[in-house]
């Protein structure tokens, strides 16, 4: 959040769709094209995009990774007539995950989520996705092999994404990232189980830090996610224009998964409410026993202790010093009011 | 929850409507049909599906327990012309609960409940009920009789379901699985009103235990629920294609009772926050009881045992120890002090 | 709640629309019929409903107070041409408030509350009113003389009653249930009041238990009044059909008031919450009392406990034992700390 | 809410649109017409309202003070064709305000909103204001001169009032109530204002008391303003009828309030719960430091009473005793204890 | 908040579109006229608005500072007939966020959000900016320049500004305010971190205030903040009419940015509501640690005290004072309990 915010401030006044130099990423861009139908697959990497030309038939996807090459991105955006606005948001690192069209084509801005095992630190990183004609179009800003498996699906002729068309690809990217969102769900479940055990078998105070820093972690994946939704619905919505009739019964397939993600980080929210609520009781029951614990010795050796001082007093007419059997006297009675005492508390199911 | 995002990690990159083995169940399947009109009951066994013929005119109504059998289930897709993605979901068994349309007939993905009354573990299985012209297809991954009493029903021409074409089949396999729904949830009541007694007469440790473990199920269960709501509200609206005049009357019944269901589920989700603000209220009390006997112990016997350890001081010139009534007198003073603290107490209403 | 699902464990399988014993009241059915127009009025009991006919001039109304025999009833639905399934929810008592419609007329399942003032016990008796026609049919499972005020003004020609058409009586029966409401709302305001005034006066644990089990009760209530409020826009929503044009001015009336209902209570929802939350603090406020009076006595006491321990002592070389006035002045260095302690308390605002 | 369910109960069972003398006002009718149009204003007290004639042209406004003369009323009602339940409305003290369309006119019933500026109790009288053509009648019981500053506005020829048609007046008439309405939330403001200092300079029981009785007052104002602003709705949705065009501009004026007025409630909703809170954390924050307290004297002060317990203990054989240092010593072993004891907790950071 | 209120109450009873006194600013009025189109900029101080002229072609732009003088700011009024009720929202300083639509053009009524740094005080500022023809005029009651980087960029014909018509101006003045709102959540979101980073390492009951200080801001910044988004949806709905083709791309993006802070607005609610919660529940945390140590020092000691007392008896025959190793085996036991204590509490993880 604060990422977005800190920008947004050094950007104001600058006119719209202008690329302020601070937003840019260090990352030198790279540009590969892979063209394929049924029958083959090539791979270019791209240095210029000058003169690349893209065939008439067949998919092509133009990865573009890194965003440094400011020339590169706008080169591209030329080809296929984006806004200026929307070229400033392919920078612009912390858009809401959306949908937008354009004359020509449509493009989705997407959040693939990461869970640094290490750190449980949630972290996403900006996807722009465009689809346009027969050309798919990825930007990123890192060198992360996110899409990996699908080239080598593409590669290996796997499933039939080869038999398919251009929006089958742009489908099946978004299929990826949706996945991906479920491994990180997956993550998280992991936590709040180990969480969950934790806190019955021994809560701490770090239990309480490590609910607390997840709680906040799904705050913001929270309204992320239904920003993802938001977006799965309107593809399902405009499937018409773009989408061919036969990719239309994927696109339904991932507003499943996609509610389904809504769904489950709703429960995960629900659960550590559950388990905030279950802390502080505990909290409150143990404090109930310390108290027990104290107020039993205190209830018990308190009268006792009096008693004790009762016969040490130095009174020269005290005539119970004197008797014989005052002292083993003494003992049966502090003894009977100590137990007396105890089951008083036994009864009072104080222990 | 787990069980699905489990596969969800597992499946990652496989092209969609893959059924990868990891998914797989290892229950063997067999598939039973049974063919009846008003007048004929018919039940048999198949072992291969290739040369089944269903007859056009009664219902049919295909039986599958168990989808070890990929190439049996695939048989059947293919009779029926169901999409891939629709077979990958008949073998996933997590499914949100919904209902999809396709050219021939609609599917609906359902969960049934149960509560294993030992354990009070909410367990749930997938079944997947398909409506295609006269045949009802029926998908479950045990060996449970969940259906028995239909079979029944049909064999001893029970009601109007001899009478009824495949549509009101279709109606009644889903009217079992709200049956059982109800089930559940009159277990889950006698539960709360368990924990209920037990909060009022002596709560425990193990009493919250048992409160949190129930909402975290009603957490889940109440997902579900609303999705559930959801499948019979598009069947309602979807009435008119598939479904024959004289079910739709059906439908609404079976609307009212899932309404009903979400209604109670609600109920026990309000109840039991209910439950458990007033097990903090008497945790909060309990302490309050406990904080008065230690004060009003220390109260009493602080000042009192201050008043004994005076007269045990060894000054020399102390004046009091050798008066001959001072000892009676201290008696005097100690007790007075005493009963007027008990009284403070108990006009402050302490006990 | 748990009635309704007892019932449904028990039903489990049984075909819809089948009146499974079980359900069945043991009241013996008792039917009457009245019939009205503006001058004549006349009322009879009915033992056979065989040859009973409906005069088509002027209105009638045939009460059935116990559901027990069922031939009589059936013997209605099907002079009326009720749906088997209709039949079902007749006996079933806790359904939903709704309304249904069938060709020849309206149906309303509706809740008559009654709070028992003894035991502050919420009761609910279902009851069912159609209206075919020129005949309005009541089913009721008891003999309690819910609409005897009806039959007054019926009788005694009070009102527009006797000028009206049978779409008036029916709205005359619904605004009836609806005025009892009133009252059981009534009711609730007073408990609610005299809780507020214990709980500002002297709030104790019984309080606690009485509030506990007042929002219970208006958890159930509440479910049930939106299912009211939900009936009564479809009467305004439908009202061109069956009702005439001189009674929709009434069911608008009718409305105003549901959504009153609805509103108190929800009012009363927020009121007890209000309290609950009262409770909470004030047994915090309490706490700290109690426990600023022990630390107020030990932290006096227990320094000059010390005080008296030292001069206890028994080294043969303790000095001030052997000094003169060393008794008063330990007097007035103990009197001097208890007396700084008490302003030090005071200053800190402890009492 | 307490008065008119009083009254609903009261009411059970009478016919609609009867006036029960329970509801009827004790205060006698006083009816007074203001005639004006852009040159004359003419102002008639009405004994009788029989004779009456309303002029075609100009404004007529027609109060009727005090609802203890039905006749009178009905009268009113009969000139203007008001329905039967309408009129019972105009008695009814506790409507929710609404607007209500009939033949020839509209009418809105409003809560005209005090508060005692002593007592802090919010007072709410209801208002009718109806709008027939040319004439518009308010109904009060009371004679509290809500409107006066509008009739001097109209007397004195102020703004564009004398100007205007009969619909003008009527929307400034509610306009009054609506600013009214501003002044009980600026006392509210003010009172809440007052409590937050309250809370954070010296937070009392009688705090929470204040706090409480203010929660319960927004309970009701909320439920109160939510009505207002549908009413306020529904006339600009409504305007078009009754409403001349050059009105409808002012109509969105007191639209634009209405909607201030439920923010206004909804965040002092907020605050208050906010101050709640506040209250909880702060009393748990002051018992913190009374438990610091007493655990700082008693950890300091037990174990060296404890240790002068020792030496004053008499056996005959305790070598400590016969030394010459021991009693400076112990002081020494004293001091250092209760000292190295402060050091301790100023670590923790306990004072 | 209580600014607004404070003038309604002043304002009661004045007709509606009048300018009470008490409203208007001290600030003189200052007004210019920026008039610019591809080739030329010019800058006008204008001291009478009688006879300016707005040039037809071109972009005008007139900037109105200070409200005190009322005949200028009619003059501006007349010239552009807005509505006399408009007028008096624009001195109005407390209005909703909202757009407005006249015949002519549309008026926006925004808040500019400032965060005083020192004292963490949210402030906000009414601007008014209306659109009519090629005019757009901004009245706001300060001498702020928000929006000097404007015409920085008009004067240096930065970015596009030059080449569009006035509709792309009105844009770019609400997408300057959108900005600024931006840094103020910015900064807040500082303060969020600050707090965080407190109450984890060193909550003290001064943190308490300043994350009740802010949620109270957060409280009125959201209200303002939604009926921001609800203005800009309103934009982007009637873009048709005075909104060129070539700036409603434009629209949209600034629709994003809304909705983005609406979504950061209700994340720091939530931030803040876990920050309060994990704050309540470090204090629990820390009574608990208070009372543990108090706990285990008195069950230590007491016992052990009551021991001393014991031996300190002078009872006359009490044997074992008289026995030879009588005190090092009272050591020995004492110190044997005291060490079982601690080995006790250390099992129960007390420490």
């Amino acid at each position: 959040m604060l990422k977005y915010l800190k920008k947004m401030r050094k950007k104001r006044g600058f006119p719209p769709g202008s690329l302020n130099e601070l937003e840019i990423s260090k990352l030198r861009s790279e540009a590969t094209l892979i063209h394929y139908d049924n029958d083959t697959v090539e791979m270019t990497s791209l240095t210029d995009l000058a003169d690349v030309s893209f065939p008439k038939s067949g998919v092509n996807w133009l990865q573009i990774k890194g965003l440094a090459d400011i020339d590169m991105i706008k080169k591209v955006a030329d080809i296929f007539h984006f806004h200026p606005l929307l070229v400033e948001d392919i920078f612009n690192s912390d858009q809401r995950s959306r949908l937008e069209e354009f004359n020509e084509g449509i493009v989705v801005f997407l959040k693939h989520f990461q869970l640094e095992s290490q750190k449980d630190q949630l972290e996403s990183e900006q996807l722009t996705i465009a689809l346009v004609n027969n050309v798919v179009i990825t930007f990123q800003d890192s060198r992360k092999n996110i899409f990996q498996i699908l080239e080598e699906r593409i590669q290996k002729n796997k499933g039939r994404i080869r038999k398919m068309a251009a929006d089958y690809l742009f489908y099946a990217l978004i299929d990826i990232i949706i996945d991906d969102c479920f491994i990180v769900l997956g993550m998280i479940d992991d936590l709040i189980e180990d969480l969950e055990s934790e806190l019955i078998k021994n809560p701490q105070s770090e239990t309480l830090q490590k609910i607390y820093h997840l709680k906040r972690e799904i705050i913001v994946l929270r309204r992320s996610v239904w920003h993802l939704r938001e977006l799965v619905v309107a593809l399902n919505r405009d499937q018409n224009e773009f989408m061919t009739d036969s990719t239309q019964v994927y696109l339904k397939d991932i507003y499943d998964h996609a509610i389904q993600i809504v769904d489950i980080v709703e429960t995960f929210r629900d659960m550590i409410s559950n388990m905030l609520e279950m802390y502080l009781t505990s909290i409150s029951n143990k404090m109930n026993e310390v108290m027990k614990t104290l107020t039993i010795f205190a209830a018990i050796f308190i009268p006792l202790t009096f008693l004790a001082g009762v016969y040490g007093m130095n009174f020269r007419f005290l005539p119970e010093l004197e008797w014989k059997w005052s002292y083993p006297l003494w003992w049966f009675i502090t003894i009977l009011i100590g137990i007396s005492m105890i089951f008083y508390f036994k009864k009072k199911k104080w222990f």
